[in-house]
């Protein structure tokens, strides 16, 4: 990152560095990164402002998940050829404690799926649904941002556990791959006037709970919508990054309906991690679970991948950068 | 009430009837109202769609608390000069089941009191703070409407439980009379386009509960100045009962801050109304808890006092009028 953006960044907020890579030393490792992460938090830590994870710092590389292949190796742990999991982000070869890395299963899973189904946003759409709620069989569910990285899961999931899932996608092209590839019970698209009517015949007894990724209209049909003792739990309001827009005009219904929203980071609950992993890696390994992504070629993209997370339908679930 | 309001409701929704009072039955009680509660959630019951409690009917004397004693007694629990406590609302006389009243205890408290901090208010400041959340010692607690019916009581209670208190309110006036009779550790004056100015200057170290009863921008200055993990009870937004506006711009706070928005409706709760007394009527006996009400006198004068609830600035603490 060359700057921090003001509104929207844009290509002039990043570089291409070339650094020179270090000999590690005792106890560290040489990751050549084979898949890189790219994230819409990530928009947050471009800011100064303190946010739920620190800023990035201007001048150096943008942190994020990680995927790569030990190439040298000073920790026994972690032998040569070791594939890993690591935050440090956006570059070709990272050096650096041992103790940083989390050993990765490719038999059981593509590497990418650790950055996506089996990695921070998979583990987002568990947190959400299971240890923020508890979602429940024959519950109905609306997902945002259905076809995203963290939707889709969050999705399967729901449906794994036996609920009724409402996936919501600003683009036919999305809905169609919800319908061909994660066959939910029903897909609505975003059409702005419209999606109250929409979601109303999805759902025309209301929903339980609302998986809330985006904010804006979708919110307020969601609280137009929810029963009784609804529920929401809010990963990210991905409309609202870039420019806050007036809330929904129904958030009193919270009152009579006796609503709860509730907030959550992933990084609070990373204690919960293996359990996550014990749960859906087995779904994933079988089939059952299908996580989507995109695959984008080259480390030189990854900042337009980044600001195409905010311009919603150009890509669908787990935006990944693939440097090989 | 004659029919329902579009909008605001008028006068012109009301009606003074005189109906002939039939004899009270095997089992049933005659009752000569002395006080009657005026309550915001009435508003929403003069509306015919579903809200949380049923709607009242056209040509029907509208429900709500009221205090009175008993003229009549063919109940032996219920002997003649008993006081008691219903909800059946406003009129002089009521003949009812003497199953449907509560004796209430008037050597503790005043009559009115019944119908405020020893009432539906009073229980409802202490769920939102003690049941829906667990407010703390040495927490900063932001009480809305703090000059009204529930905002006063909830104000005492969080101060009685050892928190920082920070009153809202719309009113120099009602400052006040904070500042003078409740002793709340600072008090803001909503003033448009400085309310988080205030908040802010009054709570340098930001909140950490918010209890809500008013919505617009005193939400969002709440939201604003929650600290990680804060907590909303929400039992209502008047702001909104009779237009519903746009919501806060910084809804998407409740995801970094992990914020939590819980709506109640105090009902849902009843079987907790014995511990409420428990724990706050000897605070009330003892005057170490003052609850504000402003009595009008004169069943004829009672839709006017419900519609100034919603002029905001015109009375303190509990509205009640007196029939006697």
């Amino acid at each position: 990152m060359t700057a921090r953006p003001r509104g929207a960044p844009t290509k002039e907020n990043f570089e291409l560095a070339k650094v020179d890579v270090p000999e590690p030393g005792e106890g560290e490792v040489l990751v050549r990164n084979t898949h890189m992460s790219v994230d819409p938090y990530m928009r947050g830590r471009m800011n100064a402002g303190p946010s739920y994870a620190p800023p990035f710092e201007v001048g150096k590389a943008l942190e994020g998940g990680a995927v790569g292949i030990v190439e040298q190796s000073r920790d026994a742990n972690l032998p040569i050829g070791s594939r890993v999991l690591s935050s440090l982000g956006w570059r070709d070869y990272a050096v650096a404690p041992g103790k940083v890395f989390r050993k990765i299963d490719t038999a059981l899973a593509a590497p990418s799926a650790y950055l996506g189904v089996l990695g921070m946003p998979g583990f987002t759409a568990w947190v959400g649904l299971f240890v923020i709620d508890d979602v429940k069989a024959g519950e109905v569910v609306l997902i945002s941002s259905a076809a995203g990285a963290v939707g889709n899961v969050a999705g399967q999931l729901a449906k794994r556990r036996g609920a009724r899932v409402i996936g919501a996608t600003r683009s036919a092209e999305s809905a169609r791959m919800i319908d061909e590839k994660l066959h939910f019970d029903d897909t609505i698209v975003l059409r702005e006037g419209e999606v109250l009517e929409q979601l109303r015949a999805a759902a025309p007894d209301g929903i339980d709970f609302y998986f809330e990724n985006v904010g804006g209209e979708l919110l307020e049909a969601a609280l137009a919508t929810l029963r009784p003792f609804g529920r929401i739990s809010a990963c990210g309001m991905i409309a609202n990054y870039n420019n806050p827009v007036p809330g929904p005009r129904n958030l009193f219904l919270v009152t009579p309906k006796r609503l709860k929203i509730q907030g959550y980071i992933v990084s609070d609950h990373n204690k919960r991690f293996d359990d996550f992993v014990h749960d859906v890696a087995p779904a994933v390994a079988s089939g059952e679970i299908v996580g989507l992504e995109t695959l984008i070629e080259g480390l030189e993209n990854a900042p337009d991948a980044l600001l195409s997370l905010f311009a919603p339908g150009r890509h669908v679930g787990k935006l990944v950068v693939a440097i090989i």
